[in-house]
C-alpha cells in the first residue's frame, strides 16, 4: 500500500493507535466484522473522524458491513509500518527501564528490545529480563554489532540529554522519552516525549473543576 | 485566580504540562526571566501558541521583558489545581506498578502515592515502596479511611474494567488507565489513557517514510 499523502497530522497517528486497541479487544472477543458506528463509540471518536483518518492511508470498510477486523488491522499496521520487527534498546535501567524491559506488550507489538544499556558500574553485567546491561559508552559498538533503530531514554533529567548523544552517535533514528526533560536532537531523528504528568495534571485539572462547579 | 473560560483545549492542558516542565528546568539553572520567543523554542511551539494558551488562565509575560519563571510556575499550578497534593492510589502491582510507586517525580509534583492495591494473594500485604499491598476488594474501605482522589491502573487489560469498578465504587472521580484497554466509567469521572505504543508507532512511522524517502 502506497500512501496517500506523508502530511499525516500527529492526532491522526494518535487516533490510528487507539483503532488498533479496540480492534485487537474485539478480535480477542472473536468479532469479525464491526460497524463503523460501533468502533467510532468504542473509540471514543465520531463515525466521520474514523472515515476521515482512515482516508490518509486507503479505503476500507463496506457499505451496509462495516469494517473486517483482521483486514483493518493489518492494513493500519502496515501503513505505519509497525507489521515487522524493530530493534529497540533501553538506555537507563532504573524502575521504569526494569518494568518497560519486562513488560509484555513490547514483543507483541513488534518491539524487540534488543539492548539495555547504563552508566552507572553498579548495573553494568547485570542480566535484567534476559539481557546483560552494557555501559552507555558502548551504544555505538553495540548498535554496529546488533543494529539498533529505536531507543528508548529512561533515565533521569540530567541524563537525558546524554544518553540521545549516544544514541544518535549509533545512528539511532527514532527516540522515545521518558525522562521529564526536553532534549536535543538532529533533523533527521524523531523524536515522542512520553509525559505521565499531563495526565495527571488534566485529571486533576478536570476533578478541580467538577467539584467547583458541584 | 478565576478560569476565563472552562472549555480549555486537551491541547492547552498538554502544552501546559511542557511549559511547566521547560520553566522548571530554566528555574533549576537558576535563570529568572525567559522571552516569550526562547520560551515558545525550547517548547517547540510558536510563541502565538503560547499566549494563546496561556490567555485562557489570566495576563502573564511584561512587554520587553518576557515572562517571570517563578511566577508562571505558580500561576500555571494554580490555575491547573496541581498546586496542592492529590492522594493517589495505583491499582496493579507489576513491574509498571512498582516502577510507579518508586518514581520520586510523582511525590515532587504533588501526587503523593498513599495505597498500593492488588487482586494477587502472592503480593496481597507485600511492602513495596514503603506502602503494604492490600486486596483490591478493600479498595472503597481503604478509601473511606484515608481518602483517594486519583487512581491509577497498571494492570493486565483484561482486569482493567475490574480496577476502574472498584475505584468508581469507592468515590475515585479521576483515574489513569496505563493498561492497553478501553475502559467504561460514569459521566462524572475523568479518564486519561496513557498510551506508550501510540509514541512507538508515531516514531516507527516516522522513520519508516524518512527512510523510504532517502
Amino acid at each position: 500500500m502506497t500512501l496517500k499523502s506523508q502530511h499525516i497530522p500527529r492526532a491522526t497517528i494518535q487516533r490510528m493507535a487507539v483503532y488498533i486497541q479496540v480492534l485487537e479487544s474485539l478480535q480477542r472477543d472473536g468479532k469479525d466484522v464491526i460497524s463503523s458506528e460501533l468502533l467510532a463509540k468504542t473509540c471514543s471518536v465520531n463515525p466521520s473522524q474514523i472515515r476521515k483518518d482512515l482516508a490518509y492511508f486507503g479505503e476500507f470498510g463496506v457499505r451496509g458491513v462495516g469494517y473486517y477486523v483482521q483486514d483493518l488491522i493489518s492494513s493500519i499496521k502496515q501503513a505505519l509500518g509497525v507489521d515487522r520487527v524493530w530493534k529497540t534498546a533501553v538506555v537507563g535501567i532504573g524502575n521504569l527501564g526494569r518494568a518497560l524491559l519486562n513488560h509484555r506488550e513490547f514483543k507483541l507489538r513488534g518491539f524487540h528490545i534488543v539492548g539495555a544499556f547504563d552508566c552507572d558500574p553498579f548495573k553494568i553485567g547485570e542480566i535484567v529480563s534476559g539481557l546483560e546491561v552494557i555501559c552507555s559508552r558502548r551504544l555505538k559498538e553495540k548498535a554496529d554489532e546488533i543494529g539498533i533503530e529505536i531507543g528508548i531514554i529512561t533515565t533521569p533529567p540530567e541524563r537525558a540529554q546524554r544518553a540521545t548523544n549516544y544514541l544518535v552517535d549509533a545512528g539511532v533514528k527514532g527516540i522515545i522519552n521518558f525522562a521529564p526533560a526536553r532534549i536535543n536532537v538532529p533533523d533527521d531523528v524523531t523524536v515522542e516525549y512520553v509525559d505521565f504528568f499531563h495526565h495527571l495534571y488534566a485529571v486533576a485539572f478536570n476533578v478541580t473543576l467538577n467539584i467547583e462547579s458541584e
